[in-house]
Parts: C-alpha cells; structure tokens; sequence
C-alpha cells in the first residue's frame, strides 16, 4: 500500500483520527452531523469491486465497527453507510449518525440545505473519537 | 431465515427480480435510474452490523458483483452503494448506476427533483436483468 496518497478534496474536508488494519478513519468537519470517512488505502481503488475479496469484507467489518460505535457514542437512532464518489473518485465511504430533526432528516445528508459548519475544534473531537472507536 | 418478510414499502416501489445466497435482488421501480435494492433476508436487520460476519462480507460481496455488473450493462461511470434506512428500517442496499447528467448527477439520486418515473413494462426491464446479473 506504499502508493497510497489521500484526495486533496477529502484531505480538505477532514481530519484524521486512525489507521485500521484497511481503512483511513477520518472525521468529517462538518459539525451538523457525527460523520466518519472512511478511505481504503488501496491505491487506484474507485469502486468496492475494484477491492479484493479479503479488502470488500474487511472494508464492511470496519465500517460496521465505526457505525455500531458511532451510534452508541452519538445516541443516534440510525446509521447511514454510503459509498458514492460522484464527485471524489477515490474510494471512500460514509458513515454517518442520524438523529431525528437533523440538519437533513430523514433526508440523506447530501439533502441538507446550507453549507457545512466547520467544528471550532476539530482536534478535541478527534480525541474524543479515538478514545471512542 | 423462515421470518423474513419484505417490508411493504419496498415491495410496494420494486419489483422481484431474483433471489442470491443471503439477498433478495429488487429493482427500483424508477426509470430515471438504473437502481436496484438489495435486502438481506435476516429478520429484524436494520443495520449492517446487525448481520453476522459472514453475512456482512455476503453482503458486500453481494452488492459488488451487482454493482459491477450493473455498471457493465449500463455504461454508468460510477456506482452508488449505500444503506440508508431512515425511512424504512428493514435493512436493503442501494446499488444504483450514475450517468453524467441523469437526473441528479454529480448529487446523489436522493436529491433528484421531481417524482419517480416508473417503467411503463417493469417485467421487461427485469427480465433483462435477470439475464445480465
């Protein structure tokens, strides 16, 4: 995995939080919602078929950690997992807590009117989340 | 998996199309989209770690094959996964083949306006998938 590199557009929009065994955990700094990304670091992966089998189960088990976490840290009442990459194409997956009257709810968060909020502290999150996950 | 019952808002906006080792494969009864929903027949799954762990790696395996075979019979240039849930709770995937300029490109299907379309034949869309996945 020497030639992986994260997209500048996720490297922008995130902070880093850990390495799992696959993934990139990031945290989303977008403080409307609890919002976790995470980045296979395969590189030139596009698609969850671009990963092997061993990568597409291990992708799943992460994701599953993140969201049962996620839920229980967050009080959410639901979790969304998504992988899109209309506009990003280096894989990636969402994992975000939902909670009713949300800032979209119970639309997708893409739904959302109005732009991000960027957390005041990133940093204190991102501790508080690798304490957690 | 004796209980399983699909919930009637997804058999109310899909048609059958086939039953996989752990998923029953529905398409979206919206002609705008390439769309199809992939519901894990477990009782009482609503989230993906709600699935053991052979059937979370099923599952994405599942979803995969359709999305690359989706893909390939569409000429889409991205495939959308995601499991969503805030309105109905029954656990079920979406694997939807994106165009540049469909009817929500670059945003995801969910932010389309307007209304579903449906086909006006739905058997003959789905006896051509039944074909091709």
């Amino acid at each position: 995995m020497s030639d992986f590199a994260l997209h500048p557009r996720l490297a922008a929009d995130t902070a880093f939080i850990v390495d799992w065994p696959l993934c990139r955990i990031l945290l989303m700094n977008d403080q409307r919602f609890h919002w976790l990304i995470l980045v296979p670091r395969v590189p030139d992966a596009s698609e969850l078929y671009d990963l092997s089998s061993d990568d597409q189960a291990a992708a799943i088990k992460e994701a599953s950690r993140a969201g049962a976490s996620l839920k229980a840290w967050s009080g959410a009442v639901k979790i969304n997992i998504a992988a899109l990459g209309n506009m990003v194409p280096q894989l990636h997956i969402h994992v975000i807590a939902r909670k009713v009257g949300d800032a979209a709810w119970p639309a997708p968060v893409w739904s959302a009117t109005g732009s991000s909020i960027p957390y005041p502290d990133p940093n204190a999150v991102v501790s508080e989340l690798s304490r957690m996950l």
